[in-house]
């Protein structure tokens, strides 16, 4: 059985997104690198360094399904139903949009979040799921369901913004030591809940 | 000419205490490591790992004076008049306490950031200065005064509390790749502002 994680690039004061849903400088770390990463929907590569590509790879290697919000979802039309690290993707979302059958074949929709990650496991298999999205991350760390948080940490400072982690319900969250992995624009930690 | 550095453990959603001013796991960094580091002021030691231990060294070696705010003054009883760091204090304060020469002849008041900074640097000399209260090192860094932001990144979740950085009055502040120092309970990380 995979295990559940979260993945987001956040500025060092904890933001992904700005008040406004702007990435700002927070995908430096996409461009201009040596190492062409591909993209599983389009000729377009990311371009990291060799940090990146390896976070990227152990990412998209190992991922089996994603769990997007519906925000995301709307954000994205739904990455025509196929997302760029070429995993199947289940949106949370009290309401189906419609004709989701025909026009998301590979998207499934369910209303809670406990059921996406069921769902989530039930497609990724052996593989790993990534929850995509910060409300649907902060609904299942409270609820326990988070094996690993991972973080690119950019080294710059928004002052406000979208929050990765937002409130917690049941108090501190304790996790284990990180893998670090230094990059360029971006250092990358990967953090095991502590059981 | 030393340089202004902050520095602060966080947590890894930003916040440096609870609510309340309350630590929770913030200090684990400090207890039950292998290496003793002495405080300037009782016979009580820390104890770190290495990585801990070469950044405590560096900071205190390094550090000239020391800025903080009054809360922190306050809370700490201004140290008895001798800081932990073994540096010379400047407290940023509208109202020197009473007796303050007489209480504490080895700290210095003043009225605002900018004329503690230029009187820290003048104490520090070739040092560092170091600030150590999130309200001034916020000034700071709107006002363009800080080198050097540093970081002990501890792997918890606080949820909410008292933030490092907190909003910003000119837009994102970029910074520089850091120096990462992978330590237990703590990932060290010190990002040059950029220019």
């Amino acid at each position: 059985m995979g295990k559940v994680f979260t993945h987001m690039t956040m500025s060092l004061d904890g933001f992904i997104a700005d008040p406004h849903d702007g990435i700002g400088e927070l995908f430096e770390w996409y461009e201009g690198g040596e190492v062409s990463v591909p993209s599983a929907t389009s000729d377009r590569s990311l371009q990291v360094d060799e940090a990146g590509a390896q976070v990227l790879h152990e990412w998209i290697d190992n991922t089996g399904a994603l769990i997007a919000g519906r925000h995301l979802f709307d954000m994205t039309n739904g990455w025509d139903d196929k997302h760029p690290m070429g995993a199947p993707v289940v949106v949370v979302t009290h309401h189906a949009p419609e004709n989701a059958a025909e026009r998301w074949p590979n998207t499934t929709f369910v209303g809670d979040v406990t059921t996406a990650i069921s769902e989530a496991k039930r497609i990724a298999g052996d593989k790993n799921v990534t929850i995509a999205s910060t409300t649907i991350i902060q609904q299942a760390l409270d609820l326990g369901l988070v094996d690993e948080v991972c973080v690119s940490l950019v080294p710059v400072l928004f002052g406000e913004g979208v929050s990765y982690f937002g409130e917690l319900a049941k108090g501190h969250l304790l996790l284990d030591d990180p893998v670090v992995v230094p990059g360029r624009r971006a250092t990358h930690l990967s953090y095991p809940v502590r059981r």
